[in-house]
């Protein structure tokens, strides 16, 4: 098929058969919208109109539907004309009835699903099945061809667009936002996104921001300031905005629609100017792209006024205007008279097929927007090719060597990735890729920068495939439309506010779940987060700082979509995320130190251990073969892990004869009963692992009764006592923050002793010694603001003498940014 | 103490007296800055410095800091020239020691905290309590004096400003947003607050845009953007921005002072004649309000260079940038030089006290910033005058009489509270206060709108308590500032939606939790919210809706300071809601549908059932006195109670010699062991209720698994069968919500009869006939698209007669906006 971006005008101005074919376009769907949202048969209103056509519960939303049948009428012109590869990106996703009308007209919805077929059976079944059980909901979905966006939840339309944009040079994603939806918080920084892309190498967003003036139950912002302050807010955004405004009086809808197409024309020359540009001069200064504000009726065509208040215009077009429609011969009249005012005769035939006049207007094969590859990215996805993670792998000649940064571990291997994938791989960031230690990828390639640069900049370019603002939402954004478009990559940011994005989290993960179900969706590259400057390390800023509740929200969701990881050392986190960026439809997330810490693993052993998600640690085990344990330690996390271990080292110095089996978990889902998540552990090994009666003492990185939660149907859960977070700490030293909320060597050699009770008198006096230890701990940190040098330099017995014993204090106090 | 807001300026130009005391003032500041983070000893250099006067471990934030001192310094002379009740904000609150440093000079500091004594002692104390161990956070926090926003999560700067300043005329609230900040969305959107003060009863937010350049590592998008755009932007906001740079060249600081105070003397004055106009013409055009853009460098009067790399004015300077000052001498002698060069000889006396001339700019008693007793919202609170919210109950002459709708019954009870508190008390909402149902409180007040308003506008002007704009993020900054002033209020949402907030929920809970600890730091009103449009009734909008993660995310916070409650009908919600309202300092999560439903119990039996919080419903309890059940039946929230009560119905019919409890909970902290929560239970209670070996059948409103971890040390805990929201579910009927989750009547009659082993082989049939009647009933929804009768209109025995059996399913299909 033909395609032919970014071509200047064919035409000086729309012809008369393309407006026809714009109006009919509209008419019709404005109709198969109306049509959705109240009937449930009589689909072509070949008999009068009767309350038993009506369905008994009416759900939808009308208000801002007839604004974007109209856009994507005249995107079908300006597509057809131009040959231009366009994806539709809707912010208010409640007008789902309009995107599902195009759709069909489109044919792909036909092509998708073939029970809704093109005649007056398919019409009804279409109607039937909008926003009705067993049918599809009313909202933009993943059910619907050409969506990437759902739009529930308002806010992140732009960001959304712009992900797909990204390498994708030829694409034009026009993006409808919402005049509610501008008023939310993403969206308005979402605008600054243009100072993130390059046209040279990547697609072109056009804004179209849709005033229709009114939310549920109010006016709007932006529809209620002066067209200075807009237009003004716009410019300051670095858009140029075009003011089309159209429905307020009694002008023709033919006269409407050449005044838009020509807007849309004059858009997308400028458009074409600048990709003309940017392709001989790649450096050329940020460019002011186009964007459009379109000013509209709410519920534009429907019945001015209903019960004798206004509602054409109004906010109470938002949702369902003719509530009465099957209990008031009124309301009933007034709908058929509505549907009838579309010419449904003049847009139909016989059998209920759309005529070939009402669909001439639309372009042929992908260039329908509702079948664009790119809105179903797994069509489009190529694996990334990965470089072995062992060759990044750190030497472990002994468990306990290092110190080793994890994350800067995995900025090395993230680099390999980086350099073998130019066009499909990015890292997104709010500010904290340095911090978080994984500046090597800035080696092969740069921070996309389109503002300014200064001559001390670093590593800031045009074009770039990290991608910076601090804004987690942006990146959040950014990134699900880069993977929903069938490209991979992975956010970092700081473990505690990642909780800023949890609900697009949600979102995206009930778009997997349901995208899982839809066999014409294709699988897409997993979601990964990389988590890092944690809740155990908030040396710098303390108690806003830490919060490692990211892992509870995550596992409310389906649990063939969720998977968590909390590898204890380099080498597993190398193989950890090697194993998120092969996996697909998932949400990936790894949380990681960057503070210099001990490895324990070899890369063979690592591997292993991922590949089992949880296993016994023998070096830090003595148990002998055949035998059981007195107790079993467990660590989750890499500060818990490392605590446990230290108290390991206690026991075995001060309690020699005691059974002690290790246990570390990476993959926390392997907690769960294998009924409840894919990754779960049988009862048969879990009991294998922790026994069914032996005293269980875990250290876990976040708050402990999760792991309750994930336990509690498991025979040995009476035995399991489990520390972890619990919002206790401040800004102090690591192991004071360990102590603060009991989760420190001493303690947890205290919660041995509490839990076995065949120690002995030893044990007493032992435990008022830890105790002790503890006091003197504390105030050594309160005095000296540092931690104890025996805590602080605590070695693994086994590699006492390998390890420099003043580089982890030494490292802790690093310049590194935080 | 004088206070006269509003006032002109009293003199043409700063004095030399005053120019020489805003210089002393920020050289002291910035001296006790750097003190703070780099200085163990040694506070005023009277010892040739050495590394054992350095802290060892350096954290803390220096390149905002020197920024924040200026304006503090400036402040404080237009505060006491026009004795202008003033408070300060700053946006990016990882400057503490800047406010820590002004605070102490103000003489705030050593009132708090009198340990921090005016002399070289308390210097030296005042330093090395920074970011230490067992002392003050590095961030701005509940323990700096005048302070309410911590900043460790950036963007809410300009939210809780306004916050603040609503109803409190005379207050001016000088907000700094970090440019950080600027990035992120809530802050983007949050310009736009000026669409709802007024000039007339409101106070004054003058935002200061700091543009120093750099985020952790990186430029920033508003310092890299033209200036024409950035002046654009403001103006698109609707602020008249006043331009001001300094430092990047070698001008005289006491030009530059000179000239600042010029600026800060301008926008007063324009303030000033703003408040002026409203209070003649309280209907004028919204004012363009000031802002004031501060250009300066990063990290302003640290050494230029370090290492041979540019510091002031970049990014390097973002935290401590001289990284090995206790390691090297050179790093040691540039930090010498670096604090000498504020000369602090001429800044304190020989006992270590400033000196007068540095302190006199100082403003006196509560108009310093540091002292605002704004800023302490606890000392300033009046009780809310409550109606007795037995007045607004409904009539409940038999259980399951009805329906209601029980938002819109606690509606009338708030136009209550509303018409009772016309100063204190305002409602928050992101458009959703109608569609949530408590718009009866418009019938005494409006929505504050400050933007345009049209002919048929409803319930919109100028002054008004009810602020809605469609983000959520807005509407629980403002809230959040308003309640740390003092006031009180609540925040109404869909459920789902809520999560948007989560990590503010978050920072508020913490900052509660640390503020309890301080004795100074009086008790605040609580953070009540109202959720609604829950997820078991999205029948219009269907999965994306559909979230009641809210109330696990809250309950990971400190158990003091969070409570949740899910009123199962109208009475409970109105005695719930009035309990919310008298209490301080807690987070409180009440949950009720907005859909019209039975109602349960008398006013006096709510009350007494509210006071419990858990308890057993007689009148649907079949167990005769001194007997124990063969099993319970407890449903927790509105919908799911219902079908619990309606399996009960179906036992009694089939089943009648099964002895059934039914219990029902609203408070659900009660379930927690009573040492895990202050509400919870003791086991001897728990086990009365719940019994420690029936079968416990129990339908809950969001994710099962969290009763489970609030109940798995109870003694019963193996019996407990909990039915809740599985993430299943789209757009459809109520039933078929219900059963899609498996918590509808018919699955819970038919897990009773799975874990009462006792019944035979009735129980067995009717099993069977129940499963019939779960698929008749699903594929009745998926014919009519609504509930098979019998099932909608379904109706408490005790009531049956009494209730119009059609109001229900009319009403679920009502055209009220959701």
């Amino acid at each position: 098929m033909t395609q032919n971006p970014w071509s200047y005008r064919t035409t000086d101005a729309a012809t008369d058969a393309e407006v026809d074919g714009i109006d009919r376009w509209w008419r019709a769907t404005n109709y198969l919208s109306v049509g959705q949202i109240y009937l449930l048969d009589n689909p072509l209103l070949r008999e009068t109109l009767t309350r038993d056509h009506v369905k008994p519960r009416l759900v939808g939303h009308w208000g801002t539907t007839p604004g974007l049948n109209f856009i994507y009428a005249h995107l079908n012109r300006m597509i057809k004309a131009r040959q231009q590869p366009t994806m539709y990106i809707i912010g208010p996703g409640h007008g789902g009835p309009g995107l599902v009308a195009s759709s069909f007209l489109d044919g792909t919805y036909t092509e998708t699903y073939p029970d809704i077929s093109n005649d007056e059976a398919g019409l009804k079944r279409l109607f039937k099945q909008f926003s009705f059980p067993g049918g599809i909901p009313s909202h933009v979905a993943p059910e619907t061809p050409g969506s990437i966006h759902e739009g529930g939840e308002l806010g992140y339309a732009l960001s959304h667009a712009y992900g797909a944009a990204f390498d994708n040079p030829d694409l034009l994603v026009a993006a409808v936002v919402g005049d509610g939806e501008a008023e939310t918080g993403p969206l308005a920084t979402s605008w600054h996104s243009n100072k993130f892309i390059n046209p040279a190498t990547d697609g072109v967003v056009l804004p179209i921001l849709h005033l229709n003036g009114y939310k549920i139950a109010n006016p709007t912002v932006l529809a209620r300031i002066s067209e200075q302050e807009l237009v003004d807010l716009m410019k300051g955004y670095g858009h140029k905005p075009h003011v089309f405004e159209a429905g307020m009086d009694d002008e023709s809808h033919e006269s409407i629609h050449r005044r838009f197409a020509a807007v849309l024309d004059e858009v997308m020359d400028e458009i074409a100017a600048i990709k003309a540009e940017a392709k001989v001069n790649p450096n050329m200064e940020r460019p002011m792209w186009p964007m459009i504000v379109m000013r509209t009726p709410k519920g534009w065509t429907c019945p001015p006024k209903i019960d004798g208040k206004i509602t054409e215009g109004s906010w109470r077009a938002h949702q369902v205007p003719l509530s009465s429609a099957r209990d008031t011969d009124e309301h009933l009249h007034t709908l058929e008279d509505w549907l009838k005012s579309y010419g449904p005769e003049e847009l139909f035939d016989e059998a209920g097929a759309p005529l070939p006049a009402t669909t001439a207007l639309a372009p042929e094969g992908e260039l329908r927007m509702s079948a664009r590859p790119e809105a179903n990215g797994g069509l489009l996805m190529k694996d990334l090719r990965l470089p072995d993670f062992r060759d990044y792998a750190v030497d472990v000649p002994v468990p306990g060597y290092g110190p080793h940064e994890a994350t800067k571990v995995l900025g090395g291997y993230l680099k390999g990735v980086m350099a073998a994938n130019t066009d499909n791989f990015r890292i997104f960031a709010p500010d904290e890729l340095a911090s978080n230690r994984i500046q090597a990828v800035l080696d092969v390639t740069n921070k996309v920068w389109n503002a300014r640069s200064e001559f001390d900049d670093e590593h800031m370019a045009h074009e770039g495939r990290v991608v910076e603002m601090l804004s987690e939402h942006q990146c959040q954004g950014w990134l699900e439309g880069y993977l929903l478009t069938g490209r991979h990559g992975l956010l970092t940011s700081y473990e505690a506010f990642i909780h800023i994005i949890d609900s697009m989290f949600n979102q995206h993960a009930k778009w997997l779940k349901v995208s899982r179900e839809l066999p014409w969706r294709r699988p897409i590259p997993s979601l990964n987060y990389l988590l890092s400057s944690h809740v155990w390390r908030q040396d710098h800023n303390g108690f806003s700082h830490q919060d490692p509740g990211f892992i509870d929200h995550v596992v409310n969701k389906k649990a063939e979509v969720v998977r968590v990881y909390l590898p204890a050392d380099s080498n597993t986190l190398l193989a950890t995320y090697d194993h998120c960026l092969r996996s697909r439809d998932y949400v990936n997330v790894v949380i990681a130190g960057k503070q210099p810490q001990a490895s324990w693993l070899t890369m063979d052993q690592a591997v292993d251990h991922c590949t089992r998600g949880a296993g016994i640690w023998e070096f830090a085990s003595n148990v002998p073969d055949g035998e059981e344990p007195d107790v079993v330690i467990a660590g989750i996390g890499d500060v818990p892990t490392m605590e446990a271990l230290a108290a390991v080292d206690i026991i075995r110095e001060e309690l020699p004869d005691l059974k002690v089996r290790f246990v570390n978990v990476v993959d926390l889902m392997r907690l769960q009963p294998e009924k409840e998540h894919p990754h779960g552990m049988s009862d048969r090994e879990f009991d294998q692992l922790f026994t069914t009666d032996k005293p269980i003492i875990m250290a876990y990185h976040g708050y402990p009764w999760l792991i309750h939660r994930l336990t509690y149907r498991r025979t040995g859960h009476s035995n399991l006592h489990v520390r972890g977070y619990k919002e206790e700490g401040t800004t102090t030293t690591p192991f004071d923050m360990a102590m603060l909320n009991d989760i420190d060597r001493y303690h947890l050699v205290m919660d041995v002793i509490d839990h076995v009770p065949s120690l002995g008198t030893k044990a007493a006096s032992l435990r008022q010694r830890l105790f002790d230890q503890r006091l003197a701990a504390r105030r050594y940190a309160r005095e000296f603001g540092e931690d104890l040098p025996e805590v602080a330099n605590w070695v693994w017995p086994d590699a006492r003498g390998t390890v420099d014993a003043d580089v982890s204090a030494t490292a802790a106090t690093g310049g590194d940014n935080e």
